[in-house]
This record gives C-alpha cells, sequence and structure tokens, in this order.
C-alpha cells in the first residue's frame, strides 16, 4: 500500500529517463538554493518603487517582454538545479561548494541580466551599440559559459561517487551524458565569447546567432540519453 | 497507530470534499513558490523605507485598508496554489512550468495592485478617473483573468494524468468541475475587460460590479461540486 | 528503535508542558510563515543602503540596541508561532486565516517598531514628546493587543477541534490556559492604550510601564499550568 | 533495503568524523535561520538598483571579487550552521535562542562586510588608513569572534544535554573538541581586537595577519579529532 501511494504520486522513485530519484526528501541544500533563486526571480520582476503615477505604471508594463525573457532564463537554471537535486540528492562538500558557487554567479548576473534584456527591448536610455554590444554579449556568454560547467562539474563530482550512490550501469551512462552535455553547452558559450571579441563591434550581437547551437547540442545529446 | 497519528492531526489523507491529498510532502516546488509568495506579500504592505518622521509614519497607516485588501487578493490567490499542491502533488515537467507562469504574473502585479489600491483610497497623489480610470480596470480584470486561467490549466494538466494519480471516480468529478470553475472565474475577468473597454471612459468603475458575478458562479460550482 | 530515535534527538513527542507535538513535519503553512518573519527580521535590521562612508558606517552601529530589541520582540512571537504549530500542527481554514490576518500585523508592524526604538534610543532626528509620543504608545500598544488577541484565538481555534485532534484532559486544559494567557497579555495592550489615551500627553510614556504587569501575567498562568 | 537507500545516498546516519546526524529532517529552525542567510547572501551579492548605463554596469563588476570574498564568509558561515545542526538537530529553547543571536550577528554585519570588502579593493570613495583601519579591523575582528564564541555556546548547549542526545563516547569527545575549537577560534578575534587597539593606528592593518593563526588552530584541533 505504501508502494501504491509511491506508484499513484509524483514520488516515483525514477523518471523519464530511467534516473532513480535519491534526492525527493526536502534538504537544507534545497530550502538555501531556493530562497536565493526566490530572491533573484522576485529581483528580476519588481522594479525597486511602487509606481507613482499613470506614466510610471506604463512603464512598467513596457517591462513585460524583457522581464518574461530574464524570468524564463532563471527558471530554466533553477530546473536544471532541481533535477539534478531530485536524482542524486548529494550533500558532500563538493557539491555544497559547487552549489554555492552557483548561487553566487546567479546573484551576480541577476542586475545585468536585467539591464541586459531591457536595453534590448529599447526600455533604457542605453543605446546597444559598437563597443557596448560587445561587452554586453561577452558579459552574458561568459555567464552562461559558467553556469553551465558548474552544472558538469555538478554532475561530475556526483559520478566520482558513482560506487558510494550505487548508480546503476544505465545510470552511470546518463551521468556522463549529462557531464558531456552541460559542459558542451557551457563550451557554446565560450565560443560566443570568442568569436564576439574577435568580430567587428558592430557585429558583435550576431553572435549571438552561436546560441542556437545549443538547441541542436541538446538534442542530439537527448537523442544519445534515449530521450 | 500510524493510522491513528493521521487521523488525530492535519495529516488526514482525505479534504473535505473527499480528495485524497497527494501532496501533504514538503516539496521543492513548495518551497520555490512560498519564497516568491512571501517576497510578494512582504512587498505589498511594507514600504521602501522605515519612516523617518511623523507625518511618514501617519502615511504609513493610512495604507492599512489598502494594504489590508491586496494582502487578502494575494491569500486567496496563495490558498488556491496550497489547495492545489495539497490535492494533486504533481511535479510533472507541464506544472512547474504552469506554475513558473503564475509565479512571474503575481511578481509581475506586486507594484501596480499596490497602485491600484493606494489610489482607490486616495492615498496616491493621482486622481483615478476617465481613461486612466479604464486602463486600471483592465490591468487589474486582465491579471485576474490570467491567474485563474492558470489554476484552471493547472487542474486540466492534473485530470490528463488522472490515469497515473489513480484519481478516484469521484475525484475526476471534481477536478472536472474545478477546471470549470476556475476558467469561468477567468472568465469574468475576461468580461470585465471587454466592457470596459466599450463603455464610456467615465463609466469603466462600473464594470467592476460585475466581479460580483464571480460569487455566484462559485457558489453555484460548489453546490455542484456538493460543497 | 524508531522510539529510540525519538527519544534520543528532539523529535519527542511530547513538550515540557507534557504537549503531544502534532506538527514536527514541516509544513506549507510552516514555509510561507517563516519566509514572512526571515524577511521581516532583515528588514528590521537591514539598512537600505550599504554605508558610504565612516560616518555612515558609525551611523550603522548605533542602531545596535535597537535593532537588538526590536529583533528580540520579533523573536517572541516567532517563537509563539513555532510553539502553536509545533503543538497542534493545524491547517484548517480557520488557521490559514487567523496565520494570515498574523503575518499582515507583523508586516505592518516591521517598520514602525524600527522607526520606534531609533526614535526611543535618540538614533533618529525625531524627538518623541507630548501628543507624538502618545501616537507611538498607542500604536505599539495596539499592535502588541492585536498579535496576542489572534495568538489567543489560535489556541480557541485548535480548542474547538479538541476531539478531531484528540486533546487529552492535559492538554485541554493546557490549550484553555494557553487561550486566556495571550488574551491576558493582549488585554495588558488595550489597557496601556485606553490609559495612554486619557492621561496628559506627556505622561503617556509612563503608562508603558503597565507592560511590566505582562510578566506578572505569564508568571501567573505558567504555574496555573504547571510550567 | 530501507537500509540500503540510507547508505546510497546522503542520508547516510553517520558523517566522516563518526558523528551520527540527528539533525537530518528538514525542520522550522533550519527553514527560518536559512530564509535569513538567503536574504543575507542575497543583499551580499546584489546591489540597490538596476544599472542604468554602461559605467553602472562596470562599477558592478569591480564587485565581483570583494563581493565573491564576503560571499565565502558567509557560506562558511552557514556551512559551520549547517554542520551543527545535522549533527544535532537540537530545538529547545537554549537553541532557538543561541541561534536567533547568532542570525542577528549576522544580518547586523552584512552590509558592514560589504562596505569593508568594496573598501578594501578600492570600490569604494572611501580610503582605508590611520584610525578608519583601526576601527574597520576592530568591527571585523569582533564579529568574527562573536560568531565563533556563539558556534561555541550552540555546541556546549548540545554536550549540556549529551544524556538526552545520548551522545556516544566518541561524539562526547568529539562535541568538547568542537566547542574548544570554536572557541579557540572566537579568541584569535578577540587577540586580534586587543592588538588592534593597541599598535599605532597605521599598523592596525597588519594584525590581521593574526588571523593566520586560525588555520594553524583548526589543523591542531582537526588532527586531534581525527579528521
Amino acid at each position: 500500500m505504501l508502494r501504491q501511494a509511491l506508484l499513484h504520486n509524483e514520488h516515483e522513485p525514477v523518471d523519464n529517463d530511467g534516473f532513480r530519484l535519491r534526492g525527493l526528501g526536502f534538504s537544507r541544500l534545497d530550502a538555501f538554493s531556493d530562497v536565493v533563486f526566490g530572491f533573484a526571480l522576485t529581483l528580476l520582476v519588481v522594479s525597486l518603487e511602487v509606481p507613482k503615477n499613470y506614466e510610471e505604471l506604463h512603464h512598467l508594463w513596457y517591462g513585460f517582454v524583457p522581464f518574461g525573457i530574464s524570468f524564463l532564463l532563471l527558471m530554466l537554471v533553477w530546473y536544471g538545479h532541481y533535477t539534478f537535486f531530485r536524482r542524486f540528492g548529494t550533500h558532500d562538500a563538493g557539491t555544497v561548494w559547487l552549489n554555492g558557487l552557483l548561487l553566487f554567479v546567479i546573484l551576480f548576473y541577476v542586475y545585468p541580466l536585467k539591464f541586459l534584456f531591457l536595453s534590448a527591448f529599447g526600455q533604457s536610455e542605453v543605446v546597444m551599440a559598437g563597443d557596448n554590444m560587445r561587452e554586453v554579449v561577452l558579459l552574458f556568454a561568459a555567464g552562461l559559459a559558467t553556469i553551465y560547467f558548474l552544472f558538469s562539474a555538478l554532475y561530475a563530482n556526483a559520478y566520482r561517487q558513482r560506487d558510494k550512490l550505487a548508480l546503476t550501469p544505465l545510470e552511470r551512462m546518463l551521468t556522463r551524458n549529462f557531464i558531456v552535455e552541460e559542459a558542451g553547452t557551457g563550451f557554446v558559450g565560450v565560443l560566443v565569447c570568442l568569436l564576439a571579441a574577435v568580430v567587428p563591434p558592430n557585429r558583435a550581437g550576431m553572435t549571438c546567432l552561436l546560441f542556437m547551437v545549443i538547441g541542436v547540442w541538446k538534442s542530439v545529446m537527448g537523442r544519445r540519453s534515449g530521450r
């Protein structure tokens, strides 16, 4: 009957990939990270002050799309974090510190991200062009690379403990794939950085098209993992 | 004896409607959402700065009623969220993303809501009249509609998984009713939007009377669900 | 062995008063409330801006004692909240809404509390005297009364469900005592309000001495409860 | 099979030191503390306002190293907190109040810490020299001393309940060592304070070299504890 209960709700011990979910309990690492994620999301969307007149209220509305995109990107990072900790539930010192580093990068990027998308959608007095455009692209691509390399390192750290975690052969294969998948995504960020640094400044924005490679890469790796 | 414990405290597996409570455990989706809800509630009530003199302290008091109403509205949304996740405890990708969208809308509305009620109670230098009144009504009704449509979608997403969740015939009926009830509430918001858009601007405020239909609708649906 | 584990750590099913702890699990109501409490505490202590020079850094230090007292008062409220929910673990609609009201009052009082203690310790340009002193006393005493009446109502709401919660005769007696104890504390707040309203403004501050009655009252009630 | 599960994931009942982990469940004290820690970390990193132009964006970048160091220091305190509560899981009144005091000190230090490292790395218009340098060293050393004395007191409070917690002889020895280790670390803070107060102001900064003693002390104590 307990097993029945486990089958009937979300708490299935295996996810769609065939990964056993070792971290379904709620831990302090989860709590701590979720407070930071929740704050970051709130700060992305909520402006500093309550609008004082209709003009400021309209201004707030113009932010709908840029805030929406920043929110979506941060939710994707949260989802990656959520997925990792559900799968492994590791709480060793390595996980704690890699997680701390990840939270630091996220917090550090909240306002640049908001700035970036507000500018990109013309909701700021700043014009993105020439050298500034190059800088913004470098900033964004470096942040993306760092976050995905950290995810890759988290998976590698879990793989290092594969015997202690009693990973099945399938899980070992999937974990290796995740290490490569996340690192590859990070590598696309590095490529965008390099390219943005060498092309003429006014072309720097175009290097962002390279981010589309991430979609291709993820679908290739997804097929390898049997998704 | 375990059963005894379950009967004696809050952790009863069935709520008043006859719905089994599949999501009584505390999950990361709950944690994450509660941080955002808690932050939103705090921002609704807490002003930006500590009052510096008695005049500012008085000003803070004038906000008691408008803050109270905004707080109540947000608590109603939290209660709907709490009820849904207690009933289903779903954590599939659909739930995660619909929930993310809901949180985004809530965060986006925190300050407009505060602005709206501060203006409505004359606690702001802004006069609500004519076109501005129309805009405020549209804003509020659109937010309400979005939130209730998202709740309806969450219930529909749970219903889609009715076999996996092993919903009983009673629960299936109740879930269908919830889908309709929430969507209907959202639909009242749409009606208010449409009406506010066509009536003369200085009558826009009156269209809010239509919100009273929600009370009627909820009591009709409640009777259908045997509440 | 489970019993052994229960005896060896904090998770004893009975507290010092002889109350079984029905709410040891972590619920969403706890999470939600703790986010609000955590925010309120942070806002009490953290100033709006990072000090920019040594003068501002010194200014921050002057706040040590007033912030400490506000922090202590809020921690006392948290402890009362924590104790209540550990004892009963109720999550009925009544508890949810009384709890919501309590959180609203707490959030509403964060900045007035900070203002009050900063002024009382001369860390603000505001002089507390005459009518202003009266107002501040009324504000503080009314907040205290509201919070303790809400605690009393929470205990009364739990008592109403005494059969469903299977309270033992000892627990019923203790719960009745808690209802009276918290209401009595709230009543002292009301008395201070009344007295502050009738005495000459420049004596309003002295009515705060009446708060010492709370200590006497709590020790009387504590003896009745066998503490 | 349950035991198997316990062995295979993080939820091992014993940590590397040989300490049984009594506090693996998620409690309200953890939740409450993590909200405060999460808030403190966020405030350390996130500036008050979204950058409005490229100059402000650059300014934000200059904070990378100082924010990183403050973040690391706070994470170390969190890790100490996390470790303590995993080991003992105590929730007695003594633990609650010592923990409250710890949170107060942390919140009180968030902005001075940010100020200190921004100044130290020249990211502020403030010059640290002479008397100001002395003050900053005193401030920092006093905060460090307070935090570690509080940790020592938390361990001492757990040791006081050694019979109730059923500490094994090994755990008793380890707990005594922790009391000494944390107190010793706090004592280094006191030494730095005393030294900074007597040396000529322009040498005050040098007294910070004494903090390196902490590393030696921790490794000595670690060896005694068999780490």
